[in-house]
C-alpha cells in the first residue's frame, strides 16, 4: 500500500489534473475526517454502488459534480493551499450534492441547485472557519448543514423545486419500544451498518462495509469509535422509547457516529478520559437529534447533521484545565 | 452642491441643533449606507410622500420620530463621536419606525413601542457592535431586525397591541410561475422600481425614483447595484417560480438589493471578482429569502432584512485570502 | 453572623466533604448571583418547603442530586478552583434538577435525564464560558436553558419519558385587559411574591419571604432590584394586556426581576445611571418573554430564562463608552 501511496504522490506533483482528482478524493474522504485520497476512493465506490443498487443513481453523480464544483471555486477563490490540499473544501460539497437528490426531485433546477449551492458550500466553509477560529474549533459539517437548510428550504417556499417524499426525511414517531426489537441480532447488525452509510445519506449494507473499509484505511481508531458510536446510539435510541424501523434504518445513529470519531479519534489527545468524555457526547448527540427532529418536522425538512455539529462543538468548546467559568464583573 | 455642502458643514459647526438634524438626515441616508445628508432627506422626502400618497401618514411620523428619538439616545448613551456623526445610530431606529406602523394597528401604546424600540435599537447596536468587532464585519441592520422582531412577536402574545392586517406581511406563496409574468416590461420597472422603496418598506413608484436620486448622490456605485440587485432577484426568483405579484411588489427584491450594494459598493474593494462576488451573493439572498419566509411563516411575522444581514454577513466573513479552514487538532 | 461564617470557612479548610457541602450550597446560591453559602442555604430550604406544600417534593430531590452530581462532575473534569469553589458550576445543574421533574412525569428515565442532564450542564458551562470569554460577558443561565431544553424536547420525539401537564408550561395566552386586575393589592402583592419563587420554578409566598430573606443575605441591594424588577413585570406586563392569572402566578415577572438584579447590582457599577439602564432592560425583558412564548408554544416547551439571558447579554455587550459602531470597510 505504501508503494501505491508514494507513487500516487509522485505523480500528482507532476500534473495538475491528478492533484484536482487527489483534492478532491480527499474531499470525500474528509467527510469521515480522513486526508487520505483511497479513503475518498472508498468512500465515493460505496456511495456509487448503493445509489446504482437503491436505483438513484443521480445521487452519486450529484455528490461527484458538487465536489468538483467545489474544489474549482476554493481554487478560483484562492483559497489557502494546505486546506484546498487536504479536501476540506470539498467534503460540505459532497454532502450537499448526495443530500440534494435524496429530498429533491430531479429537475433543471435541481442541477442548477447542485452547482450554486457547492459554489456557495466553499464561501460558506470559509466564512465558518472566520467565525469558530477566535474559539479554536473545527468547522465540521455546519456549511452543509447552513447551506442545504438554506435549499431545501427555498424549495419549499418557491413552485420551480418539487420536494421528493417525506418519508425520505426520517422522521421519529414516537411508539411504543415494544412494538418491535432492533436488538435482535440481525436488526442489529443492520442498525449498525445503515449507521455508517447514512452518513452518505443512504442506507444500503455493502456501501456501509466499504465505508468502513476506507475509514480503517485512513484510521482504525476512527473506525473503532465509528462502531462504538453505532452501537451507543442503538441502544440509547431503544432505551429511550425510538420507533424500532428508524433506528434499524440507521437514521438515529449516523450523528452520534460522527460525533464518537470526532472526539473519539480526531480532534482530541487519545486515551481513556477522551473515550468517557466521547462516549457521554454520543450518548448526548442521541437526545439532542431527537430535539432537533422536533422542532424542524414542522418545517418539512431533514435535520441532517446538525445535532452532530452543535454537540461536538458544545464538547470541543469545555476545556476545562484552561477555562474559567468566573462571572467578569464589570 | 459642492457650496451648499460646504455651507452646510459651516452651520453645522456653529449650532448644537443644526448637528443634530445632520446626524438624524445621516441617519436615514445609512439605510443604504450613505453618510450624507442630503442623501437622507431625499430618502425622507421619499418616504413622507409615499406615505402620504398610500395614506399612511404614521409610517413617515413614526420613522421621523425614531431616529430623533435613537440620536438622543446615543447622546445619552455617550457613544463614540465618529459614529454618532455618521448616523450609524440612527438607520436602525429609522427601519423600526417605519416598519412597526407597516405591521401593527395604530394606537397609544405603538407609539410607546416606537419610543421604547428605537431606544432598545441604540442598545442593540453598540451590542452587535461589540459582538460582531472580533469577526470584522459590519453591524447592518441587525439591530432593527432583532428589536423589531422583538415587538412585533411580543404584539402577538399581549393583547394590549393589535396586528394590522396580515396582507402586510407579503409572505411568497408558491404559485405556478406561468401564471403571470413579472418580466413584461411593465411588470418589470414596478418590479425594480418597488424593490427600491420596499427598503423603506413601502411600494411606491415616485418614491423610489427619488430613493435612486438619493442614493446616487451619494454614491453612484451604490445606485448601479443597486439596480443591478433588484433584476437579479426579479429574474432568479421568476424562474423559481415565485408568485408574480410579490415580485412586482418588490418584496422579493429589497434584499437581494442590500446584499448586491453592500458587497458590490461599499464594504469590498471594487473591480471584476468584487462584481462578480456580489451578484453571486445577491442570488443566494433570493434563496435564503424564500427559506426565511418559510421557516417565519407560522408565527406571522415578517422576515424584514433578514436575509440580506445572513447572506452579506457570510460573504463578508469569507476572506480566502487571509484565512486556513485548516482544522485545529487539540 | 460574622463568627458562624467565620467557623463555617475553617471547618470546610479542614475537610474535603464540608468543601464539597459548601461549593454545593453556593452553587445553590448562584442562581441569584451569590457565592454564599447560607444564601444557597436559605434558597434550598425554600425550594423543600415549597415542594413539600405543594406536594412535589420529587421537585426538591432533583434538585439536590442535580447540584451534587454537577459539582462532582465539575471535580472530575478538574475545572477551575475560583470557579468550583464560588458555586458557578453547580446553579445551572440545580435549575435543571427542579425544571425536570415539573416539566416531565416521574419515572427512572427521568432520574437518568436528572444525572445526565447535571453532567451535560457542567460541560455546556465550560462551553458557553469559552464562546462567550472573548466578549466579556458572563455565562449567566444559558447552560441549563441549553441543556433542560434538549431534554424536553427530546422527551416529546422519543415514546420513553411522558411529559407533565402542559398547564405547567404556563403560556401567555392573550385576553383582554378588562378581564381581571392583577394590580389589586392582594393579588398584587402574590404577583411580586411568585416572580421571585418562580425563578426556583414553583409558585409558593412563604418560599419568596426565605428566598428574598436568602437574597438579602448575600446582597441587599440585590434584593431591591429583585423586588423592582418583579414590580416593573407585573405593571408593564398589565399594561400590555397579559392575562391576569400568569402575572400573578409570577409566570411573567421572574425573567424581568432576573434581568434587574443582574444588571442593577451585580454586573455593573452601582449608580443612577446604572439603575435607569436596569428597568429599561427589566421592560424590554417583558416584551422579549412574550415574543419567546409566541415562538416556542408551537413546540410544547417552556422558554425558561432564555429572555433574562438574551437582554442581560444585549444590555452587557452594549458598552458604549469604550465601543465605536462604525462599520469596517475592506
Amino acid at each position: 500500500m505504501s508503494d501505491v501511496s508514494v507513487f500516487w504522490r509522485r505523480a500528482c506533483e507532476g500534473t495538475l489534473p491528478l492533484r484536482f482528482v487527489d483534492w478532491s478524493l480527499r474531499g470525500i474522504g474528509q467527510v469521515l475526517f480522513q486526508d487520505n485520497a483511497l479513503s475518498g476512493l472508498l468512500f465515493l465506490v460505496a456511495i456509487g454502488w448503493g445509489s446504482y443498487a437503491l436505483d438513484v443513481p443521480e445521487v452519486a453523480i450529484s455528490g461527484l459534480l458538487g465536489v468538483l464544483v467545489a474544489t474549482l471555486t476554493a481554487m478560483w477563490l484562492r483559497v489557502d493551499g494546505a486546506g484546498l490540499a487536504a479536501g476540506l473544501y470539498g467534503y460540505n460539497a459532497f454532502l450537499l450534492g448526495i443530500a440534494l437528490p435524496t429530498f429533491l426531485a430531479v429537475s433543471p433546477l435541481l442541477w442548477v441547485f447542485v452547482v450554486l449551492g457547492a459554489v456557495v458550500s466553499v464561501i460558506a466553509t470559509l466564512a465558518v472557519a472566520s467565525a469558530v477560529r477566535p474559539l479554536n474549533i473545527p468547522v465540521l459539517t455546519a456549511p452543509f448543514v447552513l447551506v442545504t437548510l438554506v435549499l431545501l428550504l427555498a424549495a419549499s417556499a418557491f413552485s420551480g423545486v418539487e420536494t421528493a417524499t417525506p418519508a425520505a426525511l426520517g422522521f421519529i414517531e414516537p411508539i411504543p419500544p415494544e412494538a418491535a426489537d432492533p436488538l435482535r441480532p440481525l436488526a442489529f447488525l443492520e442498525g449498525l451498518a445503515h449507521s455508517l452509510s447514512q452518513v452518505f445519506v443512504k442506507g444500503y449494507v455493502p456501501s456501509a462495509v466499504l465505508i468502513l473499509v476506507g475509514l480503517a484505511v485512513g484510521s482504525p481508531r476512527a473506525a473503532g469509535f465509528a462502531l462504538a458510536g453505532a452501537l451507543i446510539a442503538l441502544v440509547v435510541a431503544h432505551l429511550m422509547g425510538a420507533e424500532s424501523q428508524l433506528v434499524t434504518a440507521g437514521l438515529v445513529g449516523f450523528n452520534p457516529l460522527l460525533t464518537a470519531v470526532a472526539l473519539g479519534a480526531v480532534f482530541r489527545v487519545p486515551g481513556g478520559r477522551t473515550a468517557v468524555y466521547a462516549i457521554l457526547a454520543a450518548v448526548f448527540t442521541v437526545l439532542a437529534q431527537g430535539a432537533m427532529v422536533a422542532v424542524i418536522t414542522p418545517f418539512g425538512v431533514p435535520t441532517l447533521t446538525a445535532s452532530f455539529v452543535l454537540v461536538t462543538w458544545l464538547f470541543l468548546l469545555a476545556k476545562p484545565e484552561s477555562s474559567a467559568a468566573s462571572e467578569p464583573k464589570s
